[in-house]
């Protein structure tokens, strides 16, 4: 059930883009359909629309729950409400699953319109600036010419960052939380792990896993266990799991022993029944590929010198999968360039995870910044 | 070739110990051999014997390399040799591959008596334990009474550790070197993705794959892939590689973009030519199970309250896997105990595998320390 001030009963909405999109790649998506969610109300001038961007796993769905599913509630739902920070009774916030995802939107599930089959492997790759294209159209669908703000955690956050550089004049602020400008060495390498496991399941079958009527399973449920270890601290680990023993004694066998390891399998297992294998992909390779300064020669400033918005800029003491240090990155290229920047170093012990969760002084500040955008 | 100051051209021995083992887990070994090397002499007071520990993927062969196979230098040639820190015109150092592992002695590979077939995944689960006990027979077998000093690096640390508790009177020196007195939730994760990765690879057979004429090469590789994550410091991996592309440009496909994507799959398909499954796994599983504290209530002073060696304890400033706070925690049980301990923290840029390299600075103390050994 929805917490309270929920938004309540929600409906996904759909949207078909008939002109065909020339993605970053060079390929191109003829038309795609587009699924989301709206809270609140548009105002007649239509200045106080927020675009909440989604992160690796997320959806559309970002507050409130369906009638005909009362336990499915959306995954900020406790960052968006009447009441609540982002205030639906002030602003119309819209969800959206991204390009590629697999919760609605076109796709590697979607049938490809030149096949008459899944695309499956042969959907394009979309990036991060692919999405904001996506998103823009959305936006003029709902005739929003700018965003009061775009607000996103981790890869939502560079949703939230690319908007800023790449349609400067349709954003007004920016809430890049738990973010990185790029990926570090070991981000790529915790992504590699992950795809590797993907694409050598024997029922990955080169991506077109679904035209053979199987599911690479066991290689999502890989990717899951180790993208969870560093969505989570050291430390909350330790104290949520430590060395407790599932039996009270050592198996000595490959059974569960330890607490931690029963729960790294639930979460594999959990998103291995739900989530499609090509879009996982595809989202680590987005943000592998994120990297607004590499076009100017690794200089982050001069990539957000068309920059106009203001920056909420937020990191937590324990992420050790984007570090405080990788938000300073963008909090000192935006300096440099003489933005407004509002930049938090939140102490919370969940790790990178910590941006989903309503810690109350990381919740209080995004009130306070969201109080002061006018609309 | 094996480097300046070699101990040159060396051979792996052989021996037999036909009376059962019974191991902690309760199963009973009957009879077992292990291969070892050794280098310098043992002097007529027999008082000079090093025993040098391996980690997770280590073996027997320390230093030298082989008559036949001059490109197999010992994994830690650069420590051992004469005039190296530990120097072999001082000290007879012994190098043994643990019991259950794949470089020669007794192990899932080797053949059950019982049944005429390989091992396989009925092989015992042996844990640090278990080795201390095999190691003495070895020690008996050799005529050392008393080691003047056991010395080992991170799983290696953790059986010095164990020597000096479990064998008070039988080791004058204990080095622990980037180890931990147990596993954190996080290093038990990491262990635990690398387990499914493997029992999950549809070629391991619940173990038995050998006897498939098969092996879980998808599962060893990535296992291989997430460890190797972990032994690297996050900022010698930026220095190292960076983000820099393999290509030049991005791909937008699945082949290798980065730089660091090209050398974790080398390395994982390196692992997985050569590495024994079964091995892995339970090599893991003596890391996990590795508690010298769990049968004192969680204390690690009473634990080691047995002990009478003296100790070298080292960390490196960059080991994310077992941070110096590990290594403190050892340092403070030891000085409750009044024991007399020589704790260094490094400042080096190469992570967990900081012990392995011949940084100057630890290189120097530990030739001090060893110099000052007695025999």
């Amino acid at each position: 059930m929805s917490s309270e001030n929920s938004v309540g009963v929600v409906a996904a909405q759909r949207v078909r883009f008939a002109s065909p999109l020339l993605l970053k790649s060079g390929a191109e998506l003829p038309g795609f359909e587009l699924v989301f969610e709206t809270y609140g109300t548009l105002n007649a001038a239509q200045s106080n629309a927020v675009l909440v961007c989604h992160a690796l796993s997320g959806s559309h769905h970002i507050a409130g729950h369906y009638a005909d599913d009362p336990e499915n509630v959306g995954w900020w739902d406790n960052l968006v409400g009447p009441g609540k920070p982002l205030d639906t009774r002030k602003f119309f916030v819209v969800g959206v699953n991204n390009l590629g995802g697999c919760y609605g939107s076109t796709g590697p599930l979607s049938v490809n319109p030149a096949t008459g089959r899944r695309y499956g492997a042969d959907f394009p790759m979309v990036t991060v600036e692919d999405w904001v294209a996506a998103q823009a159209r959305l936006a003029d669908h709902l005739g929003i010419a700018t965003w009061a703000a775009v607000v996103g955690g981790s890869l939502g956050g560079m949703q939230a960052l690319a908007w800023s550089i790449q349609l400067p004049q349709r954003i007004r602020h920016a809430l890049v939380i738990a973010s990185a400008p790029k990926l570090s060495a070991q981000n790529i390498a915790f992504n590699e792990v992950a795809r590797q496991a993907i694409v050598s399941d024997p029922d990955f079958h080169a991506g077109h896993y679904a035209e053979n009527g199987v599911i690479p399973t066991r290689g999502l449920r890989l990717a899951r266990m180790v993208g969870h270890i560093t969505y989570l601290s050291d430390s909350q680990m330790g104290e949520k799991f430590g060395r407790q023993l599932r039996h009270g004694a050592h198996n000595f066998s490959y059974d569960v022993d330890f607490e931690i390891e029963s729960y790294l399998r639930y979460q594999g297992d959990k998103f291995a029944r739900f989530f499609d294998a090509n879009t996982y992909l595809m989202m680590t390779k987005a943000l592998d590929y994120f990297d607004p300064a590499y076009e100017y020669d690794g200089n982050l400033a001069a990539a957000l010198a068309r920059a106009q918005a203001s920056f909420f800029v937020a990191s937590f003491s324990t992420d050790w999968r984007f570090a405080p240090a990788r938000s300073r990155e963008i909090v000192f290229a935006l300096l440099h360039n003489r933005l407004r920047v509002a930049y938090a170093e939140i102490e919370c012990d969940a790790g990178h995870d910590s941006f989903l969760l309503d810690d109350p002084h990381y919740h209080s500040l995004l009130r306070a910044y969201l109080e002061n955008i006018s609309v």
